[in-house]
Parts: structure tokens; sequence; C-alpha cells
């Protein structure tokens, strides 16, 4: 076990209990009342900031901290502590200080300059304690806009963060959908699963019913309940990282721990590891703090069903990236795409990634996710301003005559239609219908890196599999739904036809035409299994393609289930034209526009 | 929330505090020497029996129960207090009582009626408390076996058990295999996950943190360390229940929870669900017991690596069925998987299935999967006496002309071969070759219900994709391996092939011709996707064959890899004879013997 590797990687680690030498605070105007109840006289905030406001005033980025963050995202210079976010925030880093105003605030509930349980209670003299009142997530978004109303910012160019901090990003979009024009919410979920919340309770349970918790009045004594508080810390470190990273770190090894000062079970390294991480946050988090802001983002919750999350993000016209983690299992990516679907069904702009890590839920603390999603915030980032974003240069392709048949699909919708390409790829059919004026252009795509492409295309693509069909878009909602060469790839065509004819006014649909002359010749000449230049390019044992369907076959299935086909274009792409005469023998590539 | 369903349903569940009216005691002769050093000077052991020891005395059953259970493993008759395994163990059910004897062992350490830290010290005249010495799994198994010789039972039909039953199951085997015929692991591992062990540590840390644990010397005095041990036994219910069985408990109504008189916290469903299940178990179990037993599991790895695991089964002779469920995150079903690939790398006869569940953890001792997961137990239990298993009628098949082909397969090898048949379905072909007297034969197979009817046989069968390759399998492992139709429906196909003709001497691969006259025909006269009798019945957009190859084409594939082709028949299925003329336009089936 490498221990110095082990010490801090955690979605909530707070390495220092040193003073924050750069955060500043500011007492809020007025007092504030809370959403279940009761009010603070008096509110602090502590933030801190990074990079300069430009002179539109449109480049601040609000960074939104996770259950035990603060203010301290990143180092103001080397010789200050290192921040939570290190890895991502910085001069030239995905969120560039450079180019954007960073300002990150300790949470309302806090222990690191904010008010909170440990704050005294101006009515009596003596910290809140148990006393606090209960918060919320919504309370702690109403405290972070009133500090962006202090610092004179009137619209904030995105707000972002992970796990809890996602909560309020969420929270931002809902309430304050007119203050931010990016919505980059990180590793998170529209409420708890019963089964983070379930963990959530027990570490709550270990520190209430700890002895020396006392109602949290603790400050003037000692002992703290600091068993109780190392429990949850310990609980939640489980919970951070996936399967895969604790097999990593303390396979091997398992029987032989270092061996630590410390009152905890040291029989295991992973016991080492957890007695570590519980004494140290002890040092430095109060269980007070720690009671109300996990009950906060307990509380949080957009709704179980579809409908109420949809209601939720009703009319919203922000700009939307969301991003999640596979290996995540305590805010799962599904719940990420419960998010996606429900700004889906609000026609909102959205992009969705779901990362590929084994990281688990600290992914996106870690370096070793950040080349794919640190990509994804700053192309991000760049298109909300209508900054350049730097093309990476990618080949160009145009296997299966894609230019003809992009040129042939242009020319199929007018510039008013909206069009939802499946399979979309580098989005390069989706930037000339946008070039052309398309107002509503979306992508789905199974490809990360080609996802990136999109992003930093300005694109709006959601990550998912074509075969899980698309229960995510509403009936009629698009005037035209594209599937370009990607029906032979399919495993459930069924599914994803019916899909698109419900989703799509108009389909268009293009496929390679497995009855096309020379392949025919091949396969009745020779008698192998016919491959040609495009995508049947490959050879029978390692071709992506598993459908073969030629044109009539399409137009039996079509017949069949009464789908009206409205156009049909056959084309020779080596040659260049459309085919007229014996489409099913001389095309090598059909385009039919149907619908149901 | 069904409150009343909630309340029982876990892999450890005590449901009694009252005595265990039908249990027997016996104090075992002699000291026990425990493997971690020092001994036990007296061992009582507490246990359950149901049915009778037949003549052979050949029919016990052995079942190890897990972490909290006890040996009330069913209920003894109507007026009785329900059993832990009632829905497994009864007159007619998967482990029938009326055809075996069952004995079930409350665990050395426990503390129902077996020596535990409960149980007083001969030394000191008071309870051992945390002067119980350290106990392992292999302990536990020698009382068990003492107990056994106490009986009189020179040999067990079989040993089972799930979780850490399970860890038993597996110790039976590697140190008395002579004393057991059949090996039931369910729901097991070589040993924990670090992610398992963490959470255990977790509770454990709990438990002896608590002010009232007093080095485990609470018995004479009140309170108890009551608290430590609810907080184990809350965070240990979590880990029992899969992500979406907590969903369906408790997510829509999360907000409302029933109210019961608990310390604990009651904010919502699942957290009086937990209230519950902690303060119940506190009444009926000991901490001490708890942390002497949650170690002895923890203790227990048979090794890190395939090569450690594989050393612990050298030359077993038992035979093995291992079972998992899908959604079990706890002892994930990979980890069945290692103990099965250990088995497969000591040519033992081992039977796997990881049955679909959505129950995690508690799916063993759930009534919802037991109609899969009982009919393997039974089958296999069964098999083991060689008493006659009803057969479920399965509907003879001869798509694709199989009667003809698998004469031809069995020609094809003698008696004395082994033979591996991948995707073996029902089993047809393994068991033809098993009464022809082929001492070894084995299939793969990834139906589950397949599976069961190969199991209901007495064949051995292990759940796998094919493409996930045979990396379980050793080089030249088996005379011949069999991949009978089922190529065209595999994505990975060189992987496959290389893999087979890495592990069998021989292989034997059978295909449909896409080449064959008629397909030929439909395809260049009519220009349409060919479909025909057999396995390619079905159309192009649903059918499950995604690689269409021809005669020709695999024998390009095995000219262009230097693969031998030992033999080539050629067939019409139709008028059922071999086709020797250009065969790749009149044969609609290929076998080929071929090796590296």
């Amino acid at each position: 076990m490498k221990m110095t590797d082990n010490f801090f990687d955690s979605s909530d680690s707070v390495r220092h209990n040193r003073p924050l030498r750069f955060a500043k605070t500011v007492r809020l105007p007025g007092s504030l009342a809370l959403e279940r109840g009761g009010e603070l006289a008096e509110v602090q905030v502590a933030y801190e900031t990074y990079g300069a406001l430009n002179a539109a005033g449109d480049n601040a980025v609000l960074i939104c901290h996770a259950l035990s963050g603060d203010s301290h995202v990143a180092a103001h210079d080397e010789a200050d502590d290192p921040g939570w976010w290190d890895i991502a925030v910085g001069p030239g880093k995905a969120i560039d200080t450079d180019r954007y105003l960073v300002i990150c605030p300790n949470v309302l509930g806090g222990c690191r300059g904010t008010t909170g349980p440990s704050s005294i209670d101006p009515r009596t003299g003596r910290p809140y304690g148990q006393e606090f009142p209960t918060i919320t997530v919504g309370d702690m978004v109403e405290v972070q806009k009133r500090l962006i109303d202090e610092l004179g910012i009137r619209k904030l160019r995105a707000v972002t963060g992970g796990s809890m901090g996602g909560h309020m990003v969420l929270q931002w979009a809902i309430k304050h959908p007119d203050r931010v024009a990016g919505v980059i919410p990180i590793a998170t979920s529209p409420r708890l699963t019963s089964q983070a919340l379930a963990f959530d309770i027990v570490g709550r349970n270990a520190i209430l019913n700890d002895p020396n918790f006392r109602n949290g009045q603790f400050y003037q004594d000692n002992p703290r309940p600091n068993v109780g508080l190392a429990i949850a810390r310990m609980l939640g470190h489980i919970t951070y990282l996936s399967r895969e990273a604790m097999a990593d770190k303390f396979g091997d090894d398992r029987h032989r721990p270092r061996t630590l000062s410390s009152d905890f079970e040291q029989t295991f390294s992973v016991g080492t590891y957890l007695a570590h991480k519980g004494d140290k946050f002890v040092e430095i988090f109060d269980a007070n703090s720690y009671v109300a802001i996990s009950m906060a983002m307990d509380l949080f919750d957009l709704g179980s069903r579809p409908a109420q999350l949809a209601e939720q993000f009703r009319g919203n016209k922000c700009r939307w990236l969301v991003i999640s983690f596979t290996s995540d299992w305590l805010f799962p990516a599904d719940q990420s795409r419960e998010i996606v679907d429900a700004l889906i069904a609000n026609d909102a702009q959205v992009s969705y990634c779901n990362v590929t890590s084994s990281c688990g839920h600290d992914a996106f603390l870690l370096a070793q996710d950040l080349p794919r999603y640190g990509e994804l915030l700053s192309a991000f980032l760049a298109n909300l301003g209508g900054e350049a974003v730097s093309a990476r240069a990618v080949p160009a392709r145009d296997e299966g005559g894609r230019r003809l048949e992009y040129d042939l699909i242009v020319e199929l919708s007018d510039p008013g239609h909206s069009v939802l390409d499946l399979g979309c790829g580098n989005g390069d059919l989706l930037k000339r219908l946008q070039q052309r004026g398309h107002g509503t252009v979306m992508g789905v795509e199974i490809d990360q890196d080609a996802i990136i492409s999109c992003v930093r295309k300005g694109l709006d693509v959601v990550h998912a599999d074509l075969n899980d069909g698309l229960s995510s878009f509403g009936e009629g909602q698009f005037d035209f739904v594209v599937l370009s060469q990607t029906l032979q790839v399919i495993h459930d065509v069924e599914g994803l036809l019916t899909d698109m004819l419900r989703v799509g006014r108009r389909c268009i649909v293009t496929f390679p035409n497995f009855a096309y002359r020379k392949l025919r010749r091949m396969f009745s000449e020779q008698g192998r299994a016919p491959e040609s230049p495009g995508v049947l390019k490959h050879k029978w044992y390692n071709t992506p393609n598993i459908r073969f369907l030629s044109i009539a076959d399409f137009e039996d299935y079509c017949a069949e289930r009464e789908i009206h086909v409205h156009r049909r274009l056959t084309l020779d792409t080596e040659a260049g034209r459309e085919i007229h005469d014996d489409a099913n023998l001389n095309a090598d590539l059909a385009i039919f526009v149907i619908s149901r």
C-alpha cells in the first residue's frame, strides 16, 4: 500500500488545518429566512476568488463544493496549500483562471468561515450546536446568490460542482436560471438513491449517538464526538471509491497494514487507511456541520418520478453539460441520465457524457479521468462565451460516400426544422445543419471522443446506446430524426425504428445496400461473404456491421408495417451520383424519408 | 413502505428471541487447538436436524449459516418459529427433508448455543468477552467436522451455505474433501473484497469504540454496547440489499417514515427500517460474537491470485455447484467465478450459474429467485445420489439438422476423449457423449434455463458468455472443444477461435453455410437478405445471427492463420446426407475439425 498516494484522494478531502490565507469574508445584508422555517439573523460567507472579472462582467464561474469541502478550491500560489480541485482549476487548466473569474464559497452550515453550527448564535452568545436550524440546499444557494449580488455580478458564465456541489448547481438552474448561462452538474443526482441516503443515516446515527455529542454542545469541553464523526467519515470514504479502486489499493497486501497511532482497528491495510481518514477528519471538521450539511443533502429531492423532475426544468434556457462516471455507484450514471432526460423533455440545450472511469464517485477529483472530462469542461465553457475552441485535428472521412449523402440529407430538410442525429459521430452533419440556420439540432452518440468533438463544436450531444431506444424523447419532438449509416450496427432494429418514428415527424434512414451489384456478384459467384469499401469494408469475422439488408428488404419492412415512405434516394457513392434504374442492384447506399 | 415485508429480509436475520426448542447440544470430546494459536478447553455445539439418515448413511446434508444466523435453518413443525432458510429447506422443498438428513449447527463463536465469547471461560468462571481467542473459518469447520464424527456420519452427501456459510463450504472441500460428495457454495468468495472488508471494519470500530463495550465485559452490567452493535447491523443491512431493491422498498415514500420507539434517526423511511433492524438485532445478538465471527470471515483468505486459489483445490474430487446472484455487490459474481476458474484449472467437476436477481446479496434467502436456484439445488443433490431427476419436458429440436450433425460429431471422437461443448444448450450432445462413455465432458452455456437442464442431466456446465473468451481453461485441457452452430452468434470470432485452438487439442466447429445454394439464389436473384429453415430462419432485423460466413470463407480464414484442417464434413441437412460435390454451393451445414 502506497500510503502517501492514499491520503488525499477523496471527493471531500480537506487537506489542511491552517487558516485559509486567501479567503475573504462578507457579512450578507439582512437576515436569511430558511426554506424549512426559522431564520438566521446574521450570515457571513467565506469565499475565495481566482482570476479577474472581464470588462463585460460575464466570465465569472461559481464552483460549489461537496459535503466536507471548503472555499479553497485551488492553490493561489506555489506556497499555498493545495486546493481540493487543483487538477481542474488554475491558469491554463480546464477551468482556466486566466480566462475566468472563479468564485468558490464555503457553504452555509459549513465550518470553514461561513455561518454554521459552530458559529456563535447571536441570541445566546454561544455556538448554535444542534440549535442550528435545519438548512437545505436551497438555503445554501440563496446564500451563494446573495454573495454574487454583493460581488456585483449580474450573470454567471457557469456554475459547476460535483456530488452535493452538483445539487447546488441544479438548484441554481431551477431558482435563478436568468443568472447563469451554463450549468455543469457533475457526478450528481436529482436526489440521493435510497442506498446513499441509508449510508448517510448510519453515519449521522454514529455521530448523534456518540455519548460525547451532548446535543451538539461540545465546543467548550473535551472530549468531542470524535468516534462518531470518524465512523461517519470512514463509511463515507468507502462509498467514494469503486470496488475496483479499493481492490487495486488494498488487494495485494491486505494483511500488511502500516501501523498508525489510532484507536481504530488496524488488522488490515484498508483498516489503517480508514483509521487515518477518520482520525484526520475529526481534527478539521465539525460534527454539527457534518450532521447539518449531510441532512441538507439528504433532504434535497427534485422528485422520484420523471414528470416531477421535468417540471423542475420547465422552460429552462440555460445551456447544460451533465457529466457522470461509469464506476460511480454512490451517484450512479442513471441518475445523471434522469437529469438529462428531464431536460430533453423540456427541449433544453443539454450535452451529456458518462465518462469511463474506474475511480468511483471520487473520479471528478482525481487526475486519472481528467483528460476526458477536463476537455469537456473547457470546451463547454469556451463555447458559452462564443470564444474560439482550438479544434483538434479530426481526420475528415468520406467512407460510404458521406459527403454526397450529407449534401442530400441537408437538402431534405428546411432551415426551420429541428433535427436529431442518431449516431452523430463527430457532429459533422449537425454542424452543417446548425451553420445553415437550423435552430434546434441535437446528437446522440456512444463514442466518448466523438462526444468531446461535438462539444468542441458547440453542439448538444447526449451519450447513449441506440440499442436502449429513445425513451428520453417525446412523441414528435423533432421535425427530423436522422439515422445515417448506423442501422446496420443496431441489434434492436425494430425497437429503434419504432422509436424513431415516434420521435420524428419525419425520419431519414440511410444504409449501405447489401444487394449492391458488386457485393451480390462476390457472393453469388465466389460464395464468399461480401465486403466493399466504406462501411462494408470489414471481414465477416470482425465487421461492426451485424445487420445486412438490401433496399428491397427495407421496402418490404416499411410495407409490412405500414410505414409511409416519402422519398427514396439511391446512390452510387463511388461514382458520386444518384441511381434511378434497378436501384437494389445498382445503388450502394439508400436514403429513405419515412414516417408513421 | 410495507413495513411487515421489510422486517425479515436479510441474509442473516434472526427472527426469534425464544429458546430454540429443537436444538440439541453436544459437548465435543477433548479441547480444540485453534488455527491462529491458543485453544478452547471445552467446546459445545448446538445444532438442529431435519429428516432422517437413510440406511446407507449417505444422505446427510450439512448447512452452514451466515454471519448472524443460527442452527434454526427451518421450522420443525407448524407451531415452530420460522427458520432463516424456510424457503429452501423442508419436506418437498429444494433441500428436501423427506430425502435428506439436514444438519445445521450454530458456528463456533456464536451466541445461540455453540461455544462463543458469551460462554463461561472455564479458566476464569466468567464469560470470555474479548478474552475469547481469535477464531477462523477453519476452526468453525473443525468444530462442524467433529460434530459430524460424533453423529457417526462418514461422508456427507453435500455441504452448502451462503455468504460466510459459503466460506465454510469452501473450507470443508479443502480440508475434508473425502468427507463430502457435493459442495455447494452460494453467494460467496475466496475472500472478501476490500470493499466488503472495509464495511466490516467500520462496523467493528463502531462496536469496539462504543464506551459501553468495556473490552467485552458487559455481561454483568448494563448498559450494553447497543449503539455500536446497532450501527454495525444497520451498515450490514445496506450491503445485503441491492441499490435496486432499496429503491423499490423506500423510493416512493421516502419522506413518510413510520415512527418507532428508537433512539436512532427516523427522518426518512429507510431510517426507520434501519433503526428497527438495529434495535431488534441488539436484543438477540452478542456484540462479542459479532466481532469474533466477522473477524473470522474477514481473515478467511484463499489467496488473491488465481494460482494461489487453484492450489487450494488441487486434486479435488468432489462435485461442485457454485451459485451467485447478478445483483450481489457484497459478494459479486466475479468472485464465484474465481472459485469456478480455480476448480476448472484442477479439472474438477463443477457447474456454475450466476442467477439473475434484483435482490442483492440477500437473494439466496428470498423467495423471489428460488424457482431458479432451488431447481439447481434439488437437481444437483439428486444427481449426487444417483437418484432419478424428474425430467422437465424440453422440446426436442432438430433445427439446422442437429440430429445428423450430432451423429457425426460423436463419431469424430473416441470414448476416451474429454470434450468441452461451447454453447452446449440443454446438454443433448454432452449427454450422448457421456452415455457413450466419455469420462470428462463439460459445457459452457449462457442461458440459465439451459444450465438447469444440464444440471438435471447430471452434467457439468459453466455459465459464461463465449464473447468473454475461454481464459478459465488451460492450454490443451480438452481433447475436443466443440462449437456447434454457435459461431454465427459470436461477436469476437477471432478471440474465441484463437482460445478454442489453445484449449482443445482438436476443435470441432460447425456452422450454417451462408453460401448455400438456396440462400445464394435468394440473394442474387431477389436481392434480399437470405433466410432459411434452421438457424438462418430469422429476418434480417431480428436474427440472433450476426456473422455470415460461407464454407469458403472459413477455409480462407484457416489458411490465412495456418490453422490445420483435419476433417471437413459438409451436409445437406434437409436431405439428411453428406455433400461431396461443390460443398460451398450445395451444403447448408459444415463441420470442421481443426487444430493449431
